[in-house]
């Protein structure tokens, strides 16, 4: 049973907005154990839609559409899935209670386009959008397939997706079982990592698929397990991953997350231990990285972004002389970086980070990409300077995922 | 002239990653004039790719491909490519010679499946990836259809296509001229701005389209005009752009800016003001969405990520008095906070958050989502209590638009 995405949209196709919705619906779909098929985005033109549709429909079990369900004119969803099923255009009554409801709770008067959003295809269900004014529509084509039309808003559609259209879904079609585990792999290349595993990866069994998902400066392993015997998946997942331990055990940071910082969070949580950051170059990218993930109020004490040699000196107490005669860029500064914030902020763990993200700024002895790094712990410092390849946000990446590569390697030779 | 774009990989099928290739591939095509059709997202299924490639190349002149080029054994672009053409795999000495350079500037050796990276179908025009150690690959088809191949790591693709596959295909096909216009809008909904602005909208000429980007709490208007004279399409979008002050001017934020932290950017940087941050709920995602942008440096003086009230008392001088008497989610605290952090990192401006991002931490008198925001100015500081909805990122960028545009109005009464 195949599930196809598409994204609708001018804004999706030509690159002005990053299709995130993609991103969200495929880990939903494939999280309830549905295989996505393909993911496609047109624009707002109705020949477009119709024809990814058609094809879609053809290609797959459901088809799920996103976007052009909006109040104004460069919404065009509605009138080809009408004219696709043959249908008529009716006000929906409980969509337009909605409609209001939603309105009135932001004091606001229904207008007549807002009250054409409760217009839908007579031969639709109706799913309600208690999050937002498009009202969810879900289709069953005469050939068995299911279409559903979801508003573009990300969180409306996420909102919809989880609490209504993926168990639907789930309970319509679902056959077979999946597993996926992570493996996050740190410290070595792809084509390293490649050829040291090579003879694991030959002896996986047939059920399990391996992909290399390289992240800045990692690699993440991802075992796609498909089967009808959920038990049995999971003893080939397990063999397969303690087996993969004796052959690149040293690059493992940690299983069963989708990046650092996760994982930075998980283990900061479960040990009940407290972060600060100085940050440079990284500008607040580390502070935000944790604080986008909920409960990070527990363990992250604070960060100081200090940009300038000024607020290095006043916020974080790092001493004239070391910034005259090594420069912001050096080991010698970020390392009182880190301990200025341990200490300001009271943390058992800081880390600080001061380079050269480019693209100016880069010179002769420190060339851009240069990135300093400290880690202060409750025993010692550690620093190290990096020379990081790519542009401005793949050197801010890379020195993201190296200082939490080294806070969690302290936290686990800690403990 | 279109062009398709197909992603190939299982990390982007199933939303284990967000296709920012697709992005930003379709952003250059556009701004060098030529039109997306399609963009197309397939796994690591030979059968898959091959489909989706005859499908596109039927629709478009050109089809871009990215990933599937790797050394590992989940890489199967170059094998399907080669089928498709009836080639075969030769060693290109070129390509080789880049690879060993690359593993030599790294200090690595030249492994048999890093070789094996310098195999390329023989009936291909090989494109130097100065970068990256796959090499990109030009194909022309009877068809007259151009495929193009590239490498699916972000920094290596985007390089390639600025520096040689964009100018190639523009010298190849390109007719007419498309110009681009963005509008950003905040503080009136989607909806209700349509309405606004609806008499304004039907007097458009036909050769400019115009889309509602809902971002955060604003809306981005997009017109996009095509047509063969590129005067007569910069007189049209200009006469467009100016008929709509009068309809809408007090929302309009600026022209020709993706968001608003790129416009509080420039407005920043060619006003010579600087700025810091004290955040609590935003976690220092005002600063790393400034330092994204290169010069930041120039104008940001830092920020304060003050989650802990003992963080904001030591770095940012808030009383104990106003965080006992009105708590840290309050307007007092924010006053605080902004000034304090004004004062310490001698800025111009400051902008401080504090608030219930969610999902846990709401009360029945500060439900989850509200966000207490406070601008600190030369001459005073403003603050105000926001009710937003949504999840915890949706309440951090609306907090993050909320603030900034609150600092884009101020610099621009000011001056």
């Amino acid at each position: 049973m195949k599930v196809s995405i598409i994204n609708i949209g001018d804004e999706l196709l030509i690159g002005q907005v990053t299709n995130t919705n993609a991103t969200t619906m495929a880990r939903l779909v494939t999280a309830a154990g549905m295989e996505v098929g393909e993911t496609v985005v047109v624009g707002d033109e109705p020949g477009d839609i119709r024809s990814a549709l058609q094809r879609c429909m053809e290609a797959s079990s459901a088809v799920l559409i996103t976007g052009g369900l909006g109040p104004t004119k460069d919404d065009m969803s509605k009138k080809v899935l009408c004219d696709f099923f043959g249908a008529t255009l009716v006000e929906n009554a409980e969509a337009l209670a909605n409609v209001q409801r939603l309105l009135e709770q932001r004091g606001m008067p229904l207008t007549p386009i807002n009250r054409q959003q409760a217009l839908v295809p007579d031969c639709c269900t109706v799913i309600n959008n208690a999050v937002g004014t498009a009202p969810c529509m879900w289709f069953e084509h005469v050939s068995g397939c299911v279409v559903v039309a979801l508003p573009g808003v990300p969180f409306e559609m996420e909102h919809l997706m989880r609490t209504a259209i993926v168990p639907r879904l789930a309970n319509h079609f679902i056959h077979g079982h999946i597993l996926n585990k992570n493996i996050l792999i740190h410290g070595i290349g792809e084509s390293f990592l490649s050829d040291l595993i090579e003879p694991w990866e030959l002896a996986l069994p047939h059920s399990i698929r391996l992909a290399y998902l390289p992240q800045a400066g990692m690699v993440k392993l991802r075992l796609t397990a498909r089967g009808n015997d959920p038990n049995l998946l999971q003893q080939q997942i397990d063999h397969a991953v303690s087996a993969l331990y004796p052959l690149a055990g040293q690059y493992i940071m940690g299983e069963d997350c989708e990046d650092l910082p996760q994982l930075a969070h998980q283990l900061l949580t479960t040990k009940g231990l407290t972060l600060a950051t100085a940050e440079s170059c990284t500008g607040g990218t580390i502070a935000s990285s944790l604080t986008a993930l909920s409960g990070a109020s527990a363990y992250l004490r604070g960060a100081i972004v200090a940009y300038s040699n000024q607020a290095k000196q006043d916020l974080l107490g790092v001493q004239p002389d070391t910034l005259s005669t090594h420069g912001a860029v050096s080991q010698a500064t970020v390392r009182e970086m880190a301990e200025g914030a341990r200490r300001q902020l009271h943390a058992d763990f800081a880390i600080a980070t001061s380079g050269i993200a480019g693209p100016s700024g880069g010179t002769p002895d420190k060339p851009v990409g240069t990135v300093c790094i400290a880690l202060s712990t409750p025993s010692d410092t550690q620093t190290r300077t990096c020379p990081f390849a790519g542009d401005r946000l793949r050197v801010v990446q890379r020195a993201l995922n190296e200082a939490l590569a080294m806070l969690i390697t302290a936290i686990k030779t800690q403990s």
